[in-house]
This record gives structure tokens, sequence and C-alpha cells, in this order.
């Protein structure tokens, strides 16, 4: 992505599935957008598809196939998003002000890797810049792209986020994320309803939130405004409640020990055993892990007389990528075993200040005990803490610790 | 539309919305396919969207809307075709076919003129003949494709046949339209149910019945496939009745002086009244017709003492636009006055062999005069004749011409 163009009037704004679910909503959306051009804005707009659009798709291609052509797939989970961004343009229009709808392919989103969960590589914003020229605002396709062979991508979990983060690297301005809920708590307020609102966070505070189970944004999408350093407000749609934003970690003045307390569900324990202690296999293992594109953390490894056995979490949608490894490994390894639990939760304590301030393990540590929650792996991290518990104490858990650092 | 590459293998087919009406049709056609595959053809499938999607894409609009946004609705009515190849390429990939679908965009399916009916300009033919390759089937989103500025545009009325017959134009090969009829009647057996059935029929002969109501193949497609002589198939999805072959005239065995009778009740007869001859006010009229493409027939001028008269028939569907070229007219001549009637219809009688056969006008006059239908304005070509008639005399004109001629 090029980084030269900074014009000073252009904001990206994205709004999520919830914000466009029925024509009045868009319609809402569609006033309040004229307002800030009358502001003398420019607009890039991204928009995901409408309410349970891709829900009724899926369910769709599930009645015909129970292993869908991914390609196939891609080109028709985007149909969703072309179509709120028609909509939205015709009422636009309707409103006075000069728009162009763009898919990902006409914005030149150029995007590699799986068909359905893409990451961007390029964008056009000589084209958009070009656009400006005689519309206010542009409406993007969010969650799509194509790749090297023209081919229509998705670009997987939370991927018009990314679009809207990327456009605005692209553009070098700010990015503003729509949703239904007020920007980012200390943790989740339906486990522990008194949550404090955070009305800043670093970047790295906010990925590592986002992966371990917050879900407000998506990792990948804080990465990319981290490395271009664009600042991303999240706000609740046509709210004015304070939302949050996400900026550099100099740039926020009160840091705190501990920012948020996160608790991921989806989450699979995968032990893999295999009677004797062999390189080859793990070679294996992890150039399949990489093709497969199945994101692993918290590995353990055991190696003793009885072989070895390696343990290591990760998402548990990718299950199927995890079952097709195994089943390649087995045709080398026949003595290969492996096992995989849902029965666990990944509990995570996050802060850009913990490393300055002691005791922060400690504290933990003192609260699990006193709440007997047992714990099996403890990884940490710079700003984080994580311990995988059983999913049965993942609540309890979370409200305690919320206590304990006023969270 | 580039003419080299003849791969006598090659087939191109198309299948209608009501082919292509749920899961289960998509399913008989893909295992069509299969078949046809297995037979050592190369496929370009070209499909319309599902069944009823546009009407429902077309309602939700008219809920938000009363004039979209031209370049806004083609965007959205795409989808439509986009979601279909994706289901097609799906079901066909568990069937172990190797296909790929391709959007009008992707086959490089360039178009000129209005958002909503533009005409094919180029196809990237050799991008398809690249693919086939790979693969056996490539299936193309029908009645879509890009303008200059790569804006996604539609084909109007009857595109899907066009994408087609513009394929195989593109790639010297055959073309086989599928529909719910088995080809071309003498006449629509709604009206006339013992009409008979045609095994064979001009270029021109098609492009009158088309142009004149019958409604089975736009001209258009026709226009191509006589351009680039294209022989077409006219068959029912599936069906092992023998359907209808377009060729070149001199191809035809059995030459009859009249091959059908067509009625267009989908037709406007519009007056234009100014009290003096101006010969600049027909001059912008013509030129108005021009730039917003309607397609006008049947001209009769008037001049008098009373002034000016100009009358026309033309596509019902034409009415908004010729309602915005009177109002821009009325600014220039505040005098001018019009009327625009529906409640006439047009009969045409069409042979190949009329010219060489005389007494087929005379035959026609004596019926209508026999049977007390009055006309109101005549015209003739090579292979027809037209008559403008009350609508409420239609299906009994129709029926009476078809005895006489045994059609």
């Amino acid at each position: 992505m090029h980084n030269q163009i900074t014009q000073s009037n252009i904001r990206i704004l994205k709004f999520g599935g919830t914000s466009v679910s029925d024509f009045d909503k868009i319609s809402t959306v569609a006033n309040y957008l004229k307002e800030r051009t009358e502001n003398n804005e420019k607009l890039v707009v991204v928009v995901s598809a409408m309410g349970k659009t891709t829900d009724d798709l899926m369910r769709n291609v599930s009645s015909i196939s129970s292993t869908p052509k991914e390609s196939a797939l891609a080109m028709l989970l985007t149909t969703g998003e072309q179509q709120t961004i028609s909509y939205l343009s015709i009422i636009l229009h309707d409103l006075h002000v000069a728009s162009i709808a763009m898919t990902g392919s006409q914005a030149g989103i150029r995007t590699k890797g799986h068909y359905l969960k893409s990451k961007i590589t390029e964008i056009n914003d000589q084209k958009l810049i070009e656009n400006f020229k005689s519309h206010d605002v542009i409406i993007i396709a969010g969650f799509q792209g194509i790749n090297e062979q023209d081919e229509i991508t998705t670009l997987g979990r939370g991927g018009s986020d990314t679009t809207a983060v990327a456009l605005a690297a692209a553009l070098s301005a700010p990015c503003e994320i729509y949703t239904d809920v007020t920007g980012v708590f200390g943790t989740d307020p339906r486990i522990y309803p008194e949550t404090r609102h955070i009305d800043e966070l670093s970047f790295e505070e906010m990925m590592e939130l986002s992966s371990l189970g917050s879900g407000v944004l998506e990792t990948r999408s804080v990465e990319i405004a981290r490395n271009y350093n664009i600042p991303i407000y999240l706000g609740k749609t046509l709210s004015n409640e304070r939302g949050t934003w996400i900026m550099p970690k100099d740039q926020i003045l009160e840091k705190k020990a501990v920012t948020g307390v996160a608790l991921d569900n989806d989450m699979e324990y995968v032990t893999l055993s295999y009677p004797m202690n062999d390189t080859k296999l793990l070679n294996q293992l992890f150039d399949e892990l990489e093709q497969e594109e199945v994101n692993i953390d918290m590995i353990s490894q055991i190696v003793n007389l009885d072989g070895l056995q390696i343990s290591f979490t990760m998402k548990d949608t990718d299950k199927l990528q995890i079952e097709r490894i195994f089943n390649r490994l087995s045709t080398n390894y026949p003595a290969i075993s492996h096992q995989s639990r849902s029965t666990y939760a990944k509990l995570s304590v996050i802060g850009s200040g913990m490393r300055d301030m002691s005791g922060v393990a400690s504290k933990v540590f003192k609260s699990l005990i006193h709440n007997e929650i047992p714990f099996y792996q403890v990884t940490t991290s710079e700003i984080s803490i994580s311990y995988v518990i059983d999913k049965e104490n993942g609540e309890h858990a979370v409200q305690s610790l919320c206590k304990v650092f006023n969270i």
C-alpha cells in the first residue's frame, strides 16, 4: 500500500451488518453521511452485507453441498455486500449526495491466500482519489477482493473491518468503525455488567483483546492500523455516546497495569502423540499448519520414554483443516494419535502498563487459587498473561479478576 | 469480437431463469452438463438469475426509490446471476466436473451504452480459451458486463441470450438456448393452440418474429448470430422433443410464403402535434430518441394547414424516456402537444418466401376485411407485413390468419 496521499478531509467509515440490516437503517446511515459531507468531508464508506444475508446464503449452500468449492463460495458470499452498496448508493442519490459504489474488484483491492480468508496486499488508492473529484462518498463493499488470477476472494472473519482499516492505511486517513456497541469495555458486559468503558487503548492492547476473544475488532485489522499508524475510532452507530479510540501507545496518557480481561470460549485444545521423538514429523506438522493457515498458540511439548506429545490451542473454526492435516500425517506416520477437546477456555489479562508495574501475575494467581479455579497452561507476552482453564469456570474467573483489577 | 478461434468441440449453452429456478433444477442442469463433458465437449454455460430473484430485487428497490440511480441498479441486479453461477459451480464440483464461474467483468464482457440496456462490444475470448485448458465447463453470468469505466452494466431485456450468442460469436461455436418452451411456433400457442412447430427458421425471420412480439428470443441476439453466421438451437430444457434451428436462409430447404404470425400487445402509439411544420423540431426529436435509445417503428407524418403531425409505435417499456423527451421539447416548443395510446396492437405476417410468392398481402387484407377487423397503418419489409389494429381484435385476427396460411 502507498502512503503518499494525505488529504486531510478524507475519513473512512465502516458500518457493520446490524447497522444496515434493513432499508430504514440504511436510510438513516445515508442521512448521517449527507450531514458529514455537508461538513466538507470526503467519505470512504465500507459496508457489510445486510443483517442475516450471509447466513441465508450459507444456509442455501449447506442444502446443496457439505464441502462447497471455496472459490465459488467466495463468489457467492460477496453478492451480499454488493447488494448493500447498491442500495446505499440509490438512497444517497435520492438525497442528492454524489456517491459511487465499488466492489472489491473495482476498488482494486488485491488479495492473496485462501479464497475464504485472504489477506489484502494492495489497494488502488489512485482510483479512489480520482473518484473523489466527482463524488463526495465512495461506497466500498467490505469483506472482498480479487487475487492475482482476478478471482473473487473474501477476507474471512471480521473482513469488512480489515477492508476499512486497509483503505485508511492506503489513504492515510483515520478510520471510524460503527457497530451496535459503544466501543471497547474492560470485559464482556454480558459476563460482568459493571465493567468500565475504555476511552483510549493502544494498538497492542487491542490486538491482544481481539485475538483473545473480545470480538470487537479482529487482530488483522488492528495489526494493519498499527503498521501504518492509523488511529481507529470504535463507536456505536448514530449515537452520541463516547466510543473508544485505538491509537499509538505513546499517545495514551493514563497507562493502567491491567486494561481488560478476556475470555475465549471458541477454542480447541489439541494433543498429538507419537511413540517416539521424530523431528521430521514436527516439521511436516508445522508446514501443514502454515499451508492450511491454521493459527495456533499456547504450544507445549513433552518428550519422554513414552515418546513425543505436543499440545496447542487454536480457534475451533479451524477443526476441518486440522482433520485434513492429521489424515495426511497418518499416511506417513500410522502410529500417530490425536485428541481434540472443546472443554477448555482461554482466560487473559491484558494491559500495556503490566510490564512496568509488578505484581500483576501474582495477583492473578492468588485470585484463581482463592476461587479454586485450576489452570493447565500459562503463557505470557509483553502485555498479557493467559491461562487455559475449564470452560465451566470461565465466567466466574472473569468476574473475580475484574473485581481485583477494577476493570 | 475476434473470430480466429475455431475449436470444434466448443458449445455455448444458455439456461434461462425458469431452468434454474431452484436447487433441484440447477442440479439437474449440472448432471446434464456432466454428460455432455463426458461426450468430450467443452462447454460455455450462460445462466440467468434464479426464478424470481430479479423481481425480488426490483421490489426491494421500489420500496426505497421511485427513480433509482441506474448505475447502482445495474450493480444490484447483476448479483442475481452471480449467485446462480456460484451455486452451479459448487454443484458441478461435487459431481467432479472441473468448472470455473466468471462474472461478466471477469469474462471481459465489455459494453457500451446506458447502464441498464448496454450493448456488448468485446469479449476476452483468449481468457476463455485459456480457461478451457484446465476446465471443461466455463460458467458465465448472463445479462451483465462492464463498460469502459469498469462500471457494472446490464444488457437489458433478454440480456442473457445476448451474452450467449455474443460468446458463440467470439468463440465461433454453435449456441444452444434452453427455455421452458420447445423452440418456435408459427404463433403464440396460447392464442392459437393448433399452431405448428417450426423446425428451421432463417435469422431474418426470427428477427422479425422477435421484434414483433413473439418473445422467444430478442432481436439483438439474432442480429449478432446473423452477423457472425452462428447457428442457434432453441430447445426445451432437458427434453428430447425437437426444438428449432435458426440458421442462414440459404441452408433452409423448404421455404414457406408465411412462416409465422406475430402479435405485439406491448406497444405504445404516440402522436405528436405542432401548429407549424418545423424541421428543427423533428431534428431534435430524433436526436433525443437516439440519445435515450428509444426504438421506434411504423412512423407516419402528416403536414397540412393545421401544422405537423407525426405518429410512431414503440415498446411501452420506453414510456419514461418518451416523457422525458417531451418535457425537454416543450421547453423549446411550448405549443407542442402529444398523445400516447396503449389501445393498439401490432399484427405481423412473416415469411422469407413471401417475396417470391405473390398474393400474401392480398390474402391478409381479405381475411381482415372478411372478419371486420379495421387497421390504421400498414408497413411492409422484405419478409413481413405489419398492421396496427385495435388491441381487442388481436387474438381473433391471429387465429383467422393462422387458418388462412396453415400456420
